[in-house]
C-alpha cells in the first residue's frame, strides 16, 4: 500500500495511492482510518511531506564508500563506525515532493545531495530485537539529506550544513509493501544517473539500528530514520533538478534554486 | 503570564497558573484561545511537558566553567565555541514534572543533572535581528539536560548520552513575564542547593543565538531552544530529587530511579 499526504481544502489528508489516482481517507495511516470516498488524479494534487516527524532520526555515516569520499573533501581522515549510534535532523528543513531546494546567498558551491532509504515508524516500541525489528515499521519514503559541505567542516554542530531551510527534502509517499534486499537507489541531476547503488547495503541495517535504538529509546509512529548514503556526491547549482530514485518505493524530485539568482 | 499544559479528560489542555490554580482555556497559547471557564487546584492536575517541541534545539556548550569541567570529564581539551552552533535533542525523551528520571541497568554512576532555561518560541520567524530577536518568545520554562558522561564519552553522537527515554524533564510551565538578566539558575539535589549561577551569564546570549538561528531556519510556535547549563555537575542516583530553580520562572522538579532497582 502506498500512503500519500497531500492538500485538500487548505487542510493536510492521507490517501491511498493506485496508480495515477489517489484515494482520500479519513484519519491517518497511523491509526484508524477510513475511505472517505472519490479520487483524485495524483497530478493535480499538491503532495506534502508524507510524516511531521515526532522525533526526525538520521543515521549518517553509514555507508563505507561515503564515509572515505566525505572524510576526504571535509579534510579528515575516515572514520567506520564501530556501532550503530544514530543522530537528528529538524523539522524546519523538510520540503515536500517538487518543492525548491534554496542555497542560501552566502552558501558555498558545494551544496551537495545524498539520496537516502527513509524508515517511517508505524507502532510504539521499546525493546524489540533485530529479528522483530520491522514489527514496528508502518513503511518507507526517501529522503534527501541536502549538505553544505564547507558549513560542515567548519560549524560545530551540523545545523546549517544540513538543517538550513529547505535542506530535507523527504518524499513522496510511503510505500508499505518493501523487501529491503530487493531496493536499489539511484540519484540522478538533470536526468543524469550519477550513481547507483544497492539501498541494504548499509554498514548496520535497519533492523540492527531499531533494535540498538529500541534498548534506550521509545520509537514512537510517525517517527522517521535516515538511513544515510552511499558513495561520492556532486555539487547542486541554481536551475538544476535532483531526483532520488529508489526502485520499488519512487522517485524523490527538487528544482535547485539559489536565493537572490 | 503562567502558562501550563495538564491533562484533562484523558486530553492534553492549556491553562493560566494564578497562585495554586489553574484556569483552563480552550486553543493553545501559540494561537487563538479563550478561558473555558472554572478553576482548578494546580496540586489536583497532573502537569505535562508545557510543549512538544515541533523542532527541539539545544545549545550544548553555551558557558564557559560548564565547558572545562566537561571536557576534564571526559577526557578532552576544553573546545570553546566560537560561533552560535546549536544542535538538537529528541522528543522520546521528554517528562515533565514530578515524573521519574530512570537510569538504564547498563548505565554507569555517572548520570548527570545540567539545568538549563528554555526558551519557547510562539511566532513564525525568520531573519530576525539581535534587537528584534526576544520578538518571536513566547516565554520561558526549564529543562534538566541529563546526560550519562561515559555513553557522552564513547558514542559517535549523543543520543544514548542524552536521548535516553526520561533524560529530557521540562516545565513546569512557560513563563511570559521574565527580564533574561534578572534570572538566576539553582540546582538542588535532596533539597541541597549544589550550584548557583546567574542564568543569562551566556557565552552567546538568547538574542544572539534566535538572531544567527534565523538567518538559516524558519523558527516556528512550539520550538524550544535549551540554552546550556553553567559550572560542574554531579551524580544522581536511585532515591535522589533533582530540582532546577530558575527565579521568577518556577522550580523542575524530577525523582531519579535506577531499572530494576
Amino acid at each position: 500500500m502506498r500512503w500519500a499526504r497531500f492538500e485538500r481544502n487548505g487542510a493536510a489528508t492521507y490517501g491511498i495511492v493506485e496508480g495515477d489516482e489517489v484515494q482520500p481517507v479519513t484519519g491517518t495511516p497511523f491509526g484508524e482510518w477510513t475511505k472517505s470516498g472519490g479520487r483524485l488524479k495524483l497530478s493535480e494534487v499538491k503532495l506534502l511531506v508524507p510524516v511531521v516527524p515526532t522525533t526526525f532520526y538520521a543515521c549518517g555515516l553509514n555507508y563505507e564508500e561515503h564515509i572515505r569520499a566525505v572524510a576526504e573533501k571535509v579534510g579528515q581522515s575516515p572514520n567506520l563506525p564501530t556501532q550503530p549510534d544514530v543522530g537528528y535532523r529538524a523539522n524546519n528543513a523538510l520540503i515536500a515532493q517538487d518543492e525548491a531546494i534554496v542555497i542560501p546567498h552566502d552558501a558555498t558551491d558545494k551544496v551537495q545531495y545524498e539520496g537516502e532509504l527513509v524508515v517511517v515508524i508505524g507502532k510504539t516500541a521499546k525493546n524489540l530485537s533485530e529479528a522483530d525489528a520491522l514489527s514496528c515499521v508502518l513503511g518507507y519514503t526517501i529522503g534527501n539529506d541536502v549538505s553544505e559541505r564547507s558549513w560542515q567542516k567548519q560549524d560545530r554542530t551540523l545545523w546549517r550544513a544540513k538543517n538550513t531551510d529547505t535542506f530535507k527534502p523527504m518524499g513522496p509517499w510511503i510505500e508499505t509493501e518493501v523487501k529491503l534486499p530487493d531496493l536499489a537507489t539511484k540519484i540522478r541531476l538533470n536526468g543524469r544517473e550519477l550513481i547507483q547503488f544497492p539501498t541494504n547495503r548499509m554498514i548496520f541495517g535497519v533492523e540492527r539500528f531499531i533494535a540498538t535504538m529500541s534498548r534506550y529509546l521509545t520509537l514512537h509512529p510517525g517517527d522517521v530514520i535516515w538511513m544515510g548514503t552511499e558513495g561520492e556526491t556532486a555539487n547542486m547549482k541554481h536551475g538544476d533538478t535532483v531526483e532520488v530514485e529508489i526502485t520499488g518505493i519512487g522517485t524523490l524530485r527538487n528544482p535547485v534554486v539559489r536565493e537572490g539568482s
